[in-house]
């Protein structure tokens, strides 16, 4: 069998298409649809399900195949139809996308429609018998994201349906398209910290035990933990003190609680549960409790061929060399490298969540065709993780 | 001249008198009628005003005094007429006075109506001829106390009328009475900390500057000042964290502000205002600043011949020793030291400031009959300063 997709909109009007339809986080109905409409066509099975419950769920997910001949590889797009909401002070309505010189405004036009419609546009020109192609895409990536891309990971193993590598396409550029890719993400932990004590007046501190006194002695020494001096990939981990809370408002009393609650991002050094008990173990010398949640791990998609590939494509579409990277926040990424190797590739952030988000339009063409020779690449090489 | 009062209800019924008259800070009116109603017909020339605006005003004030011969002593007793709010659970209505077995209950029984009565019952032993007697009662102790005492003593310096000393009536004693009298009380500076600093998402720190870190740092020092040793009649001066405060719900973002509050309370060795300026220039140093709000200086009537004759009375009423004492909190005696010298003295106060304030019936005669010995010896005494 040998076949291309049936000859469509260009990728910008897909972008728009995409735009058009208003998602904020969770994205729901109509820009499923929309995407379901593009991708059918193309010859792809598409399966939507809602999954989880209140007040995280229920969440809308879209997986979809294009199965190439038996024993062929598989290639996974990534990526998310939820934004963040618009905000105040645009000069377009967010909604309603509008091409205004070079470049093209609405929420999502970097982060990620536009991704996703040079995915889409990508696919159209790879032919059946190459090999099997996947879309992973969520509506509640900026949100919670409890019952979305990890509801697809489980979904997919059920199936069987497991992609050899995996290309997210959160917009990792910074200054020109194709500048950076991210080929891991730092972990993230958040701490609760609490400190009980026993209120009394000022006056007769002895009668009295002020948990704030403890809660600083613990948190000067959180401060000044070194936990790493960063890694062949990784930045050094850091801890941030977030937020403190006492809410005494009697001058003349010593409260009788005290809380802070930290964020640390760590590399590859640390899991979220290792610097829980390390933080825990602190908490306890100072008479106090810690409950750390974890966000996601630090993972590293070592570098090799799945980058070396898409480094190639990008040198070769824009002249760009790409670096690697593992800065910034965690994204879907930290859930979908459990599924197979998975990098981050994507347009230029500067105005991800922020007002009047555009997009070069230039680069949703170079971008399709930077997409197209990476799945091109990838499912013709013999292993990613050689 | 030679007169004395005339015969008038017991210590117990006066109390009963002023406890009925409900006065939950700021007190006005009735309460203040039913004292004038009992000092008028002893001779004394009253004078009550109002002083103050809102929000801390305005406050009913009470002087009176019976002047002695040209160039006798003058003793003064001061004391407030309003109470704290009942609050709940009593076993008795809280301002309707009722005797069970040996206690008489009532809001303000020991803090100070009852005090304010012994006072009244023990002039009535006094003969005009002794000497110049006054009161200096306020309805605003409990509260801001921003026009109360302070009013009254403005009043007293336009008409020249300048104690030789002041016996303060508030609840001293601790399990008996007599046991200890307040020779001074410590000052008291409540410190306002704030650090500005750049909002910002935790995964790029470098990008922000986190106010908390700072607060955390500035806090470790200041809990670590050793403010002294303590004095002859001083402890230690002691420093407490009582509030802090980020209020950043949001797990992922640097602060762009934090906040906390210290309250210190303090010996002769300091001043607010000197507590102030070290505070701030530690505050500073981390690049924070501090607002400094005193309440109160500490202040020391030296032991001498007051506190003796003090001593004296006490004894030969009760056989106890007092206690020198300058712990607990603040009170009106921080106003009045500036006029002259002040001592505090009066009921046990295990119950002031609860439900179920009471006070030991006997103890309102055995104070009587203190205050009575205190006045006669003070008025005779050739100096308080000697």
């Amino acid at each position: 069998m040998s076949q291309t997709a049936p000859l469509a909109a260009s990728v910008i009007d897909l972008a728009e298409a995409l735009i058009a339809c208003p998602s904020v986080t969770p994205a729901t109905g109509m820009v499923f649809d929309c995407l379901e409409e593009q991708l059918a066509p193309l010859g792809f099975d598409v399966t939507r399900f809602a999954a989880g419950d209140a007040p995280d769920g229920p969440v809308e997910n879209l997986f979809a195949v294009r199965r190439g001949p038996q024993g062929s590889r598989h290639f996974a797009f990534a990526g998310h139809l939820d934004v963040v909401p618009p905000g105040e002070g645009w000069t377009t309505a967010p909604f309603l996308p509008e091409r205004r010189g070079e470049l093209l405004y609405g929420r999502g036009a970097v982060d990620m429609k536009g991704s996703i419609a040079a995915m889409v546009a990508a696919v159209r020109e790879i032919p059946v018998d190459t090999g099997t192609i996947s879309f992973i895409i969520t509506g509640d990536e900026e949100g919670p994201a409890r019952h979305g891309t990890v509801a697809l990971i489980e979904l997919m193993r059920e199936r069987g349906e497991i992609p050899d590598m995996c290309l997210v396409g959160e917009p990792t550029s910074v200054n020109r398209l194709g500048d950076m890719m991210k080929i891991g993400r730092r972990g993230s932990v958040n701490i609760f910290l609490d400190v009980d004590g026993t209120q009394g007046h000022v006056a007769y501190p002895h009668l009295a035990d002020n948990p704030v006194t403890k809660l600083i002695t613990m948190l000067a020494e959180l401060n000044d933990l070194a936990l790493d001096d960063g890694t062949d990939w990784f930045q050094a981990s850091n801890l941030e003190i977030t937020d403190l809370t006492v809410g005494n408002p009697a001058h003349n009393v010593i409260p009788a609680q005290a809380a802070a609650r930290i964020s640390i991002r760590f590399n590859d050094l640390h899991t979220g549960a290792e610097l829980g008990e390390r933080v825990a173990a602190i908490a306890e010398k100072h008479g106090g409790t810690a409950r750390p949640i974890v966000s996601g791990e630090a993972f590293l998609t070592q570098p090799g061929a799945f980058s070396t590939l898409l480094a190639d494509a990008i040198r070769a579409e824009t002249g760009v060399e790409p670096e690697l990277s593992t800065s910034g926040g965690t994204s879907d990424a930290r859930f979908l490298k459990d599924l197979c190797p998975v990098i981050e590739f994507g347009l230029c952030n500067a105005t991800m969540h922020k007002r009047d988000e555009a997009v070069a339009i230039a680069d949703l063409d170079t971008l399709t065709r930077i997409y197209q020779r990476v799945i091109a690449a990838a499912l013709a090489a013999p292993s990613v993780n050689s």
